[in-house]
Formats: C-alpha cells, sequence, structure tokens
C-alpha cells in the first residue's frame, strides 16, 4: 500500500536487518510517524498501547518480539518468557495466540545458537503469508465488485459502504475488507467508498479514510446513522466488511453496528459482503448471537473523543455529562441470514455450513 | 420538568414580566446557564446559533420575539419586518413559520396601542398549548408503557431506547418522546432509557442524557451503533422517538439512523412508537422516502466535536483527516410499515392513512 507516494507494509523490518519499524497508529490521521522496536519490551509495549492493532498485525508484531527478545537471549527460558509478556498484551486476540504458538512450535526444534535467524525468518514467513491471504480475499473480492460493476453496465460509480478499518491499516498490507477496493481502483474502476466513522473509537474516521485518501481511493466520511437513507436512496451498490470471528454456519461477530448496515442493506435489496479469512472462522460455533460473548469495554471510549485541537496538538474533548452512565459494546453479530456471501482466500461463498465445507472440505461442520 | 431539583420551563417570562428567560443549549450538558432576550434580535441571534432548538420551543421563542419588538416600536412596519427577520433565522422550520403567522394573524387585527399585551397573551397562549400537546401525547404514551410492563408481569425493568433529543428541551415542558418516559418515572414505573448519543450532533449524548439525569430517571448513553446489539439481546422493552415531519401515510422523517432502529426492532420483535404531535403531520404527503427532501448539512457538525477540554474549557477537536470528503444528511425516513403505533395528542393509532384518520377525521386523506 501506498504512504505519501511510497509502498510500504505496516510492519517491516529496517534496513539494519535488525530493529522492526512500525506506524504509530494512534498518531494518526493527523500525524504519520514510523516508530522503531528494538527490544520485547517495545514491541509489547506496541500491542498494548494499540500503536499497532487488527488481528494480523498484532500476531506479526508479536513475532517480531519474539525476535528481538532472542538476540538478547537465545535461551529456552527466554523463549518461554517474552512468549507470556507478549501473549498478556492483548490476551483475548485468537490470533496473537496462534502466531505465538507458530513461533515457539518452530523455534524449540532448533539449537539457542540459529534460533535468531530462524526466528525471523519465520516472522517473515508469517507477515507474507498474511499477505497472501489479503492479496487473494482482494481477487475474489474483486470479482464481486467487477459483476456489481457490469450489472450496472460499467457506467456508474460503484458504491461500497464499510464499517470500522479493515483495511491496510488491519494487516500487513492490502486489509481484508478493504483489499478488493484497492485492487478495483488499481485497475481502473471507479470505486468510491463511504466511510461509516465507527463511533466509539472513530475507526472509520481516523484510519479507513487516511488509508483510502493516502491511496488515491475517492471515499467520502458519514455517520453511523447514515448507511440507511443511502441505501434507501440507492447510493449504496453493496457493503463490505471485515470480520472478528465467524462461526461455521456464516454468523459474522464484527465491529458493533455492523448489523445495522446488514439490516438496511437487506431492506434495500443492497448486497452485504463480508471479508472472512479462514483464520477468522471458528469451526466450534453454530450461533453467534448465543454463543459469542460480546466485550464491553471502557467507557471511557464512549465519553471522550480524541481528535486534533484548535491549537494543532492530539487531545481529547467529554462529550457525556458528569453522572450519566454509559455502556460500551465493541462487537455485534451479523446472523448470517443478513450475509450475501462470505470472501475467503479461497474464494467466496454462501455464508453458510455447506457454502463454509464445499471451500474448506478439511474442517468438521459445526455440530 | 425540574433542573437542580427546580420545576422550569424552557422559555419564560422574566419576573419584571418583560424580557423572556432560555436555557443556553449550546453550553449544554458541561454549563447550565439561562439567558435573559430583551429585543428582537436577542431572539433572532439565540434560534439561529441554536440556543434553543427543536421545533415548538423555536415557534415559541420567535413569538416572544415578536413581543420584545412591540414594545420598541408596535406600528404594522415593525411588525412585518420582525416577522421577516424572525422567520429568516430558520427558513426550512415548519413550526417557526406556523408560530409568526397565528402571531401575525392574532396582532393586525389589533390597535397598536393594545398590540404589546395582546402579543404576550398570544404567545403566552401558545406556549400554554404546547405543554398540553405535550403532557396529553406523554399520557397517551404512558399507556403503552404501563401495558409494556404488564406484559413483563409488572417486575423487570421496562427499557426504552431513544434516538436523539424529543425531550423537554425541544420543547417547552414535557417533550414528545419524553413526555411518557417522565410521567412514567413520575408515577413509580421502573423505566430505564437507553440513550442513543446521536452523531453528529450528539444530542443524545449532550441533551437527552443531561435532562434524563436532571429529572432523576435512570439512563445510559450508547453509541448509536449498539441498539442493534441490544435488541438482538432482549435488553430493549421497546423503542420511542420523535419526529420532525410525519406523512398522512404514517412515515416517519426524523433524525439520520432512526430508520437503522426502526429496522432492528422489526427484526427483533420489539415495538417501535413515534411520539407524533399533530402539528409534525403533513396531510398531502404520502411517500416519505421519496417526497421528503433530506436536509445535506454543514460538514463540520461530523469533522469537529465540540466537548469538554482536559482544562475544563469547552472547545472542539477535529475526527476526520484532512483531504478526506464527508458527507452529512439530517433526517432519514422511517417507513411506516416499521412503525408499531404513533402516539398523538388525541391518543395513539396504526401508522396509517386509516389510523390517523380516526383521531383525526377533519382532515382529508392524501392523494
Amino acid at each position: 500500500m501506498k504512504v505519501q507516494g511510497v509502498q510500504q507494509r505496516t510492519i517491516q523490518v529496517a534496513s539494519d536487518g535488525v530493529a522492526v519499524e512500525i506506524i504509530d497508529q494512534t498518531r494518526l490521521p493527523f500525524a504519520f510517524e514510523r516508530r522503531r522496536l528494538e527490544t520485547l519490551e517495545d514491541a509489547a509495549e506496541a500491542i498494548r498501547a494499540m500503536r499497532v492493532r487488527g488481528a494480523p498485525l498484532i500476531g506479526v508484531t508479536a513475532a517480531y518480539g519474539l525476535c528481538l527478545e532472542l538476540r538478547r537471549d537465545p535461551s529456552n527460558d527466554a523463549l518461554e518468557a517474552a512468549t507470556k509478556t507478549l501473549f498478556e498484551t492483548r490476551p483475548t486476540a485468537v490470533n496473537l495466540r496462534w502466531a505465538l504458538d507458530e513461533m515457539r512450535r518452530a523455534l524449540r526444534e532448533v539449537a539457542p545458537g540459529e534460533r535468531v535467524a530462524a526466528a525471523y525468518a519465520r516472522a517473515a514467513s508469517l507477515a507474507d503469508a498474511d499477505v497472501a491471504t489479503c492479496r487473494a480475499i482482494g481477487e475474489h473480492g474483486l470479482g464481486l465488485l467487477e459483476r456489481a460493476w457490469e450489472e450496472r453496465g460499467r457506467r456508474e460509480r460503484l458504491d461500497v459502504l464499510t464499517h470500522c478499518n479493515a483495511g491496510w491499516l488491519a494487516t500487513v498490507d492490502w486489509g481484508t475488507a478493504l483489499a478488493p477496493v484497492y485492487l478495483a481502483h488499481d485497475r481502473g474502476l471507479p470505486v468510491h467508498v463511504w466511510v461509516d466513522e465507527t463511533r466509539p473509537r472513530n475507526q472509520g474516521a481516523a484510519l479507513t479514510a487516511w488509508e483510502l485518501a493516502q491511496h488515491g481511493v475517492p471515499h467520502t466520511v458519514i455517520t453511523d446513522n447514515a448507511g440507511g437513507h443511502l441505501m434507501q436512496h440507492g447510493q449504496v451498490s453493496l457493503c463490505l466488511v471485515g470480520t472478528d470471528r465467524t462461526t461455521g454456519t456464516g454468523d459474522v461477530c464484527n465491529k458493533v453496528g455492523t448489523y445495522l448496515k446488514a439490516l438496511a442493506a437487506r431492506d434495500n435489496g443492497v448486497p452485504f459482503y463480508v471479508a472472512a479469512p479462514s483464520s477468522s472462522i471458528d469451526w466450534s460455533l453454530h450461533d453467534g448471537v448465543t454463543e459469542i460473548p460480546i466485550e464491553e469495554r471502557d467507557t471511557r471510549e464512549v465519553t471522550h473523543l480524541a481528535g486534533r485541537l484548535e491549537n494543532g496538538a492530539i487531545g481529547e474533548v467529554e462529550v457525556v455529562p458528569d453522572g450519566s452512565p454509559v455502556a460500551n459494546f465493541g462487537f455485534d453479530v451479523t446472523p448470517a441470514r443478513l450475509v450475501t456471501a462470505l470472501v475467503t482466500e479461497r474464494g467466496d461463498c454462501d455464508a453458510s455450513p455447506a457454502g463454509l465445507m464445499r471451500l474448506f472440505p478439511e474442517q468438521r461442520p459445526p455440530a
């Protein structure tokens, strides 16, 4: 993906071959600052402070965190302790655990003297695998976008509505829901994105809008309340969102508010697509609404809003009166019946056990 | 309604019998300041700067603005000029035009020497009529709340979800959608309100939460994205919202985002009620989605957010990156098929021509 015209990844090894460079996402969209991670603690702090976020990017950052620590001490004890430290930065992140398990499995077989080189190689392959997955989702999703454009006689603008940030910044490159959008734009489709601001953390306004602007993709920021009105008036060709957790039956747990857009899409005959890497699928779940616990997050995310102050500094305003209780539900579940198709790295399919089994025959259907 | 324990109206004549006192709503929720209007220009500025907002309150403020001007000059010319000045403060506000027409009609028949007294009397009667309308909506809506509570065996908390501010602050007293809530609370029903923050202007978080807190009604502020999740999990007993404009067929044009909540209510079997004073009904309209033009408002409402800064002052943060276009649709239309009932000052009815005609037989059904 491009930033200020230069091709970049969200995480990459520095030119010295040792340190790891990330983008400090807490500074976006008003400042673009790369940050150098040189120690385990640098990596752990970057995850904890949400300088990096998005399941795939967190996993890869943790993998590089192990590399940095093994340079200091390549022993088994150091490997175990560093894994524990990194896991505890975001203990509910499924992908973080998965990436750390992968690294540990690969490195325990390697003699301490060769671990550093092996660790950097394994972390790089995790990063590349994420890029390949996102790229494949992009190609499969592009087919859906092209079809929608054909149906409009290849004339009209193709209007995609998205919620939250399932873009480049949540992954190593390309993104999930935004990968098809970037490919479409690069290949000359006149794509335009309606960007839900995505309260309470405003990942849409702050991150999705920023990365689309950097890559030159036409887009418009709207409030989360506006999508229904746009769909009623034929101004949305299709919706395309990400997923944090997908059931084996095709229910989608994503940023809170996704369900409301899926309802509006259904009411107005607008296709509702979900970019779902197989790593998001929990094959053991069959009813997302009853089985997935929804995290209640810090109410400060609702009461305080960060942005650029009148003097140009980054600061906060408080928007809820003293003494008014607040609740902050992080996610909601969109039932499979409202999802037109899931877009995985192996292709798109019905949001159903049969649809998913067709693409992932090695999995067992949910009981 | 009570503020700091004292019974108040949003607009009232000062103890000198001349000046008019309003609440400066631009200072809420972090400062409660009454403001004294002494001239036509004071009143016009209060409407223009949205120190007063809400259709009924704007109308009554304009009526008192005429009173203040007629004290200075009771001539026909002054009456006409002041009417024009006030009308131009918010030219799309239907209720503003209606209140000014009422005042002009009443005052043109009166000799200039008696106009000041007649104007204050007529403005007071407009204010009292608004209070009576809201109170009647409150009583009729209370019946619906009581029924919902009966259905829960009078045990559980009654959870009402509301969007935007259709409360006391939008009217002279009681509010429209919140009138039944205040009555229910005063009469001992265990009512609790989920308050949508209502981006972009946050009237829910800033005004609805504040007025509920002042009156002691239990409530919780949520993001606009959260209501669907709550309804999926049985945490909303009913939705109750206001309306800016209602068609003769029962379509409801209200603050943008209302339609999304109505869809979630329908999907989860939650009743969706709309408090609709007859002054909001445009009997000539029969299809709200195609016939009601939706105002696109200043994009600054989306890009900048006002609140309390860390130093305690009221200020703003910018939340959208430079160079990202923004759209700001003020309202949306909820089709009658999603509305369980309209609550008017004459009772509740189906959101349909037949339902409305039963309560308002003197009107002609839409063509």
